[in-house]
């Protein structure tokens, strides 16, 4: 399979591309980058003849079987709508547009075109995200997941503000680790926020299945982390920190020493675990080069980000709505109803 | 001093009275306890030549310097008015009082006889909770905290409800640990709830000085788990797990190798770390035993409970409005305000 | 059962004085302390009609049941006399007696009166070390343990060097858990040793059952570590961490998620656990008086510890030995026996 | 550069190919590998127009910059020889040859062709040990290693002996990792060893500067394991497990809370860490190419494992001694030397 790549930074560099190299048959047919240095550094990286600026230049010249991009977000949307107009298979990087109205486009134009698209939400094919499904199957009453990150504290990705930044760029995986899990969210309610460059949420998503979460949220803390909690109404609890390990435990379950108490079981990878497995990324790629090949629909599609897309735009309002009153509608109301 | 016990349960047994132990000058009069066995080994633990079933005789027999009672939330109710009436301080277990009334009734009465007062509030002394407010001091932005536990799942205590057991003998931990953390509360909201004998919810608190908290608790965790994240303006993170160990990590500071990411300073106490400093239970009775002393107010005063018990009443009137309410009315509004 | 205790410094006051106050039945008769500052203190805090500072006195005043005493190792050594020439259940802290010698001096006393005795050997009954007995019984085939502390750099308790001091202080509690896990010692071999005030060496101990230890400490490390990985010879992995952490993995065994490879069992005890059950101390003091009430010998008498002191004295001799012989013997020979 | 690989087994297609792959200007230039389908799958896998099952045929036809090889060690021997011999440079997985004998004629046939060589260690290029050189530079004391797996339990790669075919297989790479860290070995004493298919032991190596580490090894525990602790001279500590985490702590530093005991720095990977740095893998190929492209020996010489080799025969050698021996010489001299 012949594969375009747009844009030659950090994340093509070490995961996208090394993720498709892992996988049978996949030919690496040119890659598209605008910066010169960086175009120059493909090349000799892949020994590929020629290097190309313009990606309209590169489809057309090369004819990928698919087309993968790893750019800004108002550059996915156009590079999206290039590739689908031409019925190419297109994959792109988070966020795959810079609004819902933008994605709703591509929504609908790949339904037209009946071509595979892609979007790179890893986590929900992380080794944890994998296990957690098939370990709280059926039973999952509520969920707690702790994603904290350092950036963005400014606007970037050619994005107005601050805020849209961030969700774009971070809360969009935790939410769309929630909603893979739990499904279509009924109720959405944010407190905390942003002030000046700092954002610190808690974002409760309430599920049309009953379920609930809490993803907790902020731009303030060092490290990239990404813990959960997830409770389950036979008394199974389930919880995983930083991708890598695991914890079970059980209610009435019975342990070493014969105990029932205070024991779980945890799981974590190999010393020796390497590639992009327990990241996700492996999966991702699998999982769209597999659609690709079989002409059907990915897991990753354009359209299954919509619901995801919904409630980042419900977030941004009920933080941007807040900002310029002083006692929200919101909390004024809840005490009523209280 | 003095000090005549009231109840010999495993609370009393294991925690309370060997922490008065451990506190100079502190003399086990007597110990009142109902059921027959318990008493006798009372008696016999303590040497102690005489055992009491009815603690109106032993307090008009001893006079006690304090009276320390670990019974049931109408016990502690009772017992503590007939000390206050007669001006003896006394310590109750938590919960002080099986309802807000019932508590104010007492504050009032501590007030007007100027005598002092404590509740088991153990979590506020203990060893990373001192450290929590030392690191986080002035610039708490949020914190997350995961109070899992597997029981009650029925009602307990004379309580009609399993969810006001769940309450009163499990939330009031973990929001008194709030409370005492950022002060008085602004708005409170609860997701998820009760079900049948399952209650898993999440509690949304916003403080009046802006900070928020999300109290994570459930009945279906097989162990008991007090975990938190605490997030910073300033970039510090602070994290810890089961009392025992504790995470920071600040955003720009230099750690080992001189490298600034991906690295923490971690805290756990010693492994021959015995006693009840680290678990609060030390710190909560040296507290009381010292504003007897004094003659002043003590920190965990029943006045100090208040807004605690403010809250679980709220807790508890969302969770059971929403329970005979198909879509709840705070969330319909929540959507209009977005 | 009436106690006489001699010392009250840290030890006696955090660990071993609360213990036996635990205890059914125990009276606190008295406590013998030269220091005229923690006399008052102890005098205060138990309400004691007098103070004493010569343990002679107070025994033929008291007549305690037992005698409990922690102090200098010398003291020790003339306490336990006294008491077994009077036929009186003597306890003492570690170390019990200043040499091997002397210890043994003291098991023929105790053996000719027939009176019980005790050492404060409290990693016999931690929470870890019990259950380590169960999981490994009869497959342990290795184990090893690292023991790491930051003192003594000097030597104390009135012994001549740092070497002795560091191994009647710190190694006589590994060592004493690995002989009272496997049993007599059949070879010991010393690697590393000391250098001006620095101590680290492995010493690696070979049982008479075929099992073997690698014992591995240092007294350059901020904190007290005692981290252990045992093998057994059916696939059973057990590890330790802090005397709080517990590790279980199988070969063949089937975990969640269906899986075999990367899971293992974890417990560790409650976060609200207090007291002295999980470091060992509430064991050891309630065997020893057990074993003074039921007239029998105690599992931690001084006869019980006499093989630890026989291997301390190994290892003293072999790195004594080797700090004035440029090249080992021991070692030379073992390159003719490879 | 063009790269000729043979051997398409789980090693050369997770960790060897891919790692090359990452690398700029690398051509996979062609793949040898006797089993069909496996020949097949690389071919498809890399589009390459003719598959080999004679590497030497594979060499002559393509000419490449380099070989590498992840087969049989007696395979690596034979590819190495015929490499050298046409002075084309080698790397070869471990263990590069069957025998002490072997390698060195592969050594002195390198060094006289001038050809760069290289052995699959990646454990010197983990991310801990990197670190661990760093932060230990110059005043390492001693490291204990636990290094645990499960296999093999029988003779592999036609080695002879269980025995023989766990140090090559295993034991070359905790081994190395510790000659990497400290140098020529002095003495090495083993204790434990194997029985039946069981391998449990504790090889004590003594350094040439001084230093000392214990090796601890066994065949019977379900995962990988690869832990360690480092002790330093100035009162650092230095531990590390699964190659993920590490921990670092000092004598005298203060730490959070301007609190000097209990804490140490901790470091871990971001939960997105994919690739093969951690594992060491790319550092490894990545000094193996560049060595061939400067022309210099590579810092994973053939040459650079001879004291490895040297080491893994005096361990076979003392074993195989002892397993005949009742009481083993060393250690009745060892209670000489007493």
């Amino acid at each position: 399979m012949k594969l375009g790549f747009i844009g030659f930074g950090p994340q093509a560099k070490e995961n996208i591309i090394p993720c498709c190299q892992l996988i049978s048959g996949v030919e690496i047919a040119g890659i598209c980058e605008k910066d010169a240095h960086r175009r120059r550094q493909a090349q000799e990286r892949f020994r590929l003849d020629c290097g190309y600026s313009d990606y309209r230049q590169m489809i057309d010249d090369l004819h990928p079987d698919a087309v993968i991009a790893a750019c800004y977000p108002d550059d996915h949307y156009e590079i999206a709508r290039f590739c689908l107009d031409r019925s190419i298979p297109v994959f792109v990087e988070k966020p795959p547009a810079p609004s819902s109205r933008h994605l709703e486009e591509l929504i609908t134009l790949a339904r037209r075109k009946r071509t595979t698209t892609g979007v790179g939400m890893n986590f929900r094919f992380a080794a944890v995200s994998t296990r957690l499904k098939a370990l709280a199957s059926g039973q999952l009453s509520s969920i707690s997941l702790r994603h904290y990150c350092n950036k963005p504290t400014d606007p970037f990705w050619n994005y107005a503000s601050t805020l849209r930044s961030f969700l774009h760029a971070q809360t969009i995986h935790s939410l769309d680790f929630l909603i893979d899990l739990c499904g279509p969210v009924d109720e959405l309610a944010v407190f905390g926020g942003d002030e000046a460059s700092v954002i610190d949420m808690t974002v409760m998503v309430t599920f049309a299945n009953g379920q609930h979460a809490s993803l907790i949220t902020a731009n303030t803390s060092p490290h990239f982390v990404f813990d959960f909690d997830a409770v389950c109404s036979d008394g199974r609890h389930i919880s995983s920190s930083a991708l890598w390990h695991m914890g079970v435990t059980e209610v009435g379950k019975v342990y070493a020493n014969e105990e029932e108490k205070r024991w779980s079981e945890h799981w974590a990878p190999s010393p020796l675990d390497s590639g992009y497995q327990r990241s996700g990324y492996a999966g991702q790629m699998a999982e769209f080069l597999a659609a690709v090949e079989e002409g059907r629909e990915s897991r990753i599609s354009f359209a299954s980000v919509a619901e995801t897309y919904r409630c980042l735009d419900q977030i941004e309002s009920q933080v941007a709505g807040r900002r310029y009153i002083p006692k929200p509608a919101m909390h004024s109301l809840t005490r009523e109803a209280v």
